[in-house]
């Protein structure tokens, strides 16, 4: 059993817990808005909830922010933070035009927010998967593929038996700089959701393997 | 049906050639070795063949050898595949190191080949399948998924319409500038062979829809 902070309450904080308790972990959500937090522990039974400042009882902190708001958070809790294994899903996705990425062209999201925190551990992971699909656990009755880059073994170690443990495959996508490439197919399958027919229900996965 | 040119003789030109001449396509196999092209058009049966050199009968020319000769036979070939479709199907991974791509951070193969032969209709396509799944039509019973890139509409719609004629489903990704993350997803999906068995006969799919 491994101690899971998520930060954040909205849909990817809410997959990420579903499936992280459904394999008997311990969950805390802490967010901005407590009574978010609350409410979401509240739904999902079995998490405890907390503000976003509030002690972080979780080995593993999942931060379930958009990009902007993960790396405000990220240096907000440096201190606290340091020595964690952290978790970034995010997709730096300008959404505002949906036609690039808002990360240095030689960077990601994840190498960003581990730069403004060194003492912590960054994996990148779970940016490919969308949020309903976590709570289902499948698509199509396959297992999800979360695939994760980081520079720390036993960092990126602990978040597979963490994905593993949930039903899922993990995915060793190689060292953080290979979140450039992974935030470029989290971007691509969101960019693709029109032609798909906009179910946000679909997940990237490698067949015949 | 439609006049296919395919520049090279190895394994990718031996998948898409397969693919082409199932759907009832003119295949035309042009190689700098002309024997290796009159070989693999032999095996095939019903493709033509030709040196390097030799005019070129497709109205869609697929750049079929890995990027840095994709590169030079643009440049040799830039007043003949002037006004058509040009598919360009590298990865440009450092091969030596594994760990990076050689080209620009802001940048692709296709971009790099489409500003060698401006009056050429850049397509980037097929980087993310293996020549032997290609071969094979399908994987795990699937139809395989292929990412097209293009800023011209008409050519990334003739590719498509090859692509769907061949048995496979095509993926709009967007503009050329998404070769970028295209060919991120070409690396990742070579790079993770390993932890994978090294089949290299497996495909990256949208699963759900």
């Amino acid at each position: 059993m491994t101690a899971i902070t998520i930060i954040g309450a909205g849909n990817m904080a809410r997959g990420i817990a579903t499936r992280a308790l459904a394999a008997g972990h311990d969950v805390q959500v802490l967010a901005r808005d407590e009574a978010k937090a609350a409410a979401l522990a509240g739904e999902l039974g079995g998490a405890t909830s907390g503000a976003q400042t509030a002690p972080i009882t979780g080995e593993i902190v999942v931060l379930a922010l958009p990009y902007d708001a993960n790396l405000a958070v990220a240096g907000e809790r440096r201190d606290d933070l340091a020595g964690k294994v952290v978790v970034d899903i995010s997709n730096p996705v300008d959404f505002a035009t949906f036609d690039r990425l808002v990360t240095p062209d030689d960077s990601s999201a994840a190498q960003e927010i581990q730069k403004a925190i060194p003492a912590s551990k960054v994996v990148k992971g779970f940016n490919i998967v969308f949020a309903g699909t976590l709570v289902a656990g499948q698509v199509a009755g396959e297992k999800l593929d979360v695939a994760l880059a980081a520079d720390d073994a036993e960092a990126k170690d602990a978040v597979a038996a963490l994905v593993e443990s949930a039903g899922m495959r993990a995915i060793d996508a190689g060292p953080l700089k290979r979140a450039h490439q992974l935030e470029g197919v989290g971007f691509l399958h969101m960019a693709v959701q029109g032609q798909l027919g906009n179910t946000w229900s679909t997940a990237v996965k490698i067949i015949g393997a």
